[in-house]
């Protein structure tokens, strides 16, 4: 952490997302105005100051780093994060491992900052990939979902590994000391679900977790387990299920009753939280790229000024809670007792 | 179809479910009142016979067909089918076989009416395994999701057999001449998902059928595909989780507004489709068993007397519409086209 002023360094990718740089500028600008953390904006600096000077934001607000490039949505990450060291991404993630800053956060291309971040930082001993975790928030304000979309396939041990990051989170960001631990599956009973489920059950029982067993998807959101392990592909679908929920509740209901649509608009928008219905809307500390050594945290490529606000205050509660320390120690601890591959 | 008076003849495993034999025999007793189908209630004569007078329902408006044994939840299904060929279950199924039924709805274990119904029925050819699916109703009226937990792990192929027989479901039930078909994946491009997804894609789009590429989570709702595939472990996960949202919703606005409960109560109670958020409140044929070469529906356990009488409705209509001939033809033109292995 900064030593000069005592205050979080986070860097903020200005060339990631659909609406950036103009979106991510205002965000950052907003974060560095109430003063919650020193923010350093990465991006091709003349069109950077240009936005600044487009919103009014002085340039003594924020320090800037140039960066020359910049990688799209969709470009193979590997090949990106090597061909382009002079990117947004690469640059940003490297401030952390010279120390320059304490965190980085960014909206880009999810695969380019896993890869740059395994790449430039390095991965956590014990943690074989990178590992995108966060909570559900609204109406399951105490669960965290592991993965959510970096390990699409994932093997058995992987599992355990989530579970590790996940009970970090549940204590660091939560504060719940033991935090369970359940493995999503499509039965109550040991012996249900698919075959990664049936071949990472024993080795969660056996990690020194506060394994509770199989959930289902019916208690994801009743906080059955406080950390709910499964593979990205699951995961992702789920969130994405959860996040649409909202809005189409909202139309089903505004069709039926259309006499009063407007009040029905009123309730879902003012009364529900169908914005809230997003793990991006919440400043809780999701999205935080889990097992690269350094505190990463990514965005929704569609996020607006006000997720990366939150984003920069998450990304300072991480560094305030160390969770990189906390997952270190914790899986450490684990190895020693033999209970982690 | 019964030639005597025209009527579907729909038997019910008068066993099978957590409230058996009571709320099975009064949802049976609702149906055949409601005339919508001739009634043959399979299970343990002395039993139900006693619940039969207990709710007043005189004899002569249902056949009964006695099954001497109970194959329990949790029994493991091929060994319980074989030892147990007098429960209800088998001889249910088998009745189909012989003619003197035209369908068959249990409440009963699922893996067990899966494995007698592969078993004595058969499959139709071109269908590997029997296959759950359903529409999701309430907020998305035309789509049907294959497969919801039958099949937790699969093979590409096996998703353009569930593409197939969603196709021939949202024809017949939701009257939908060319229905669109996505893969539930990670992302919307090619080439996005896991190993499963991506080998799929090339099968599905060659495949014949109207397919439009990836879906997401968030697209599940929206009707993007009419059909969407996915393997039973994320279907099951996904549509669990949708029955519970409504509940979790509910749950949360009391927390959040005391005062009001009550009328939050009420409100989710009679305004938001809370306990339509499942596809077993539903008539509209959700639960049929594809693939077996018969009509076959499985209801959840916990269904109550309404359950049995909308699936006893719905296995009609599946009888009128001709499903298992539907998905025969289909398929026999796919392999013909030589586009089906």
């Amino acid at each position: 952490m900064s030593q000069s002023s005592g205050r979080v360094r986070v860097a903020v990718d200005a060339m990631g997302g659909d609406f950036a740089p103009g979106e991510i500028v205002k965000g950052a600008a907003a974060a560095a105005r109430a003063g919650e953390a020193e923010v350093v904006l990465v991006g091709r600096e003349d069109l950077v100051i240009e936005e600044l000077q487009k919103q009014g934001v002085p340039l003594e607000l924020m320090r800037l780093v140039n960066a020359a490039d910049v990688i799209r949505e969709g470009e193979p990450p590997a090949v990106a994060i090597r061909q382009k060291r002079q990117s947004s991404i690469v640059v940003g993630v490297k401030l952390i491992k010279s120390g320059e800053v304490d965190a980085f956060v960014s909206a880009g291309s999810s695969g380019a900052v896993a890869a740059a971040a395994a790449t430039y930082l390095g991965m956590i001993p014990g943690m074989e990939r990178p590992t995108i975790g966060g909570g559900f928030s609204s109406f399951a304000p105490n669960i965290v979902v592991m993965d959510l979309g970096a390990n699409v396939d994932c093997k058995p041990h992987q599992l355990v590994s989530f579970a590790v990051a996940g009970t970090v989170y549940a204590r660091t960001v939560y504060g719940i000391e033991n935090p369970t631990v359940g493995v999503l599956s499509t039965g109550s009973e040991e012996g249900k679900g698919n075959d990664l489920v049936k071949e990472a059950f024993p080795l969660l029982k056996n990690s020194g977790l506060n394994f509770i067993g199989n959930v289902e998807g019916n208690d994801i959101l009743t906080g059955k387990a406080n950390v709910i392990v499964c593979d990205g592909f699951v995961g992702n679908v789920v969130l994405k299920f959860y996040e649409s929920i909202g809005d189409r509740a909202k139309v089903w209901l505004m069709g039926k009753y259309p006499r009063v649509k407007g009040l029905v608009g009123y309730m879902f928008d003012r009364v529900l939280p169908i914005k809230k219905l997003s793990y991006e809307g919440e400043e809780e500390g999701s999205g935080i790229l889990w097992g690269v050594d350094g505190v990463v945290r990514i965005a929704h490529g569609a996020c607006k000024a006000e997720h990366i606000h939150h984003g920069i205050n998450a990304a300072r509660k991480a560094v305030k809670a160390d969770i990189v320390g906390s997952l270190k120690r914790e899986i450490a601890l684990l190895k020693q007792q033999g209970k982690l591959q």
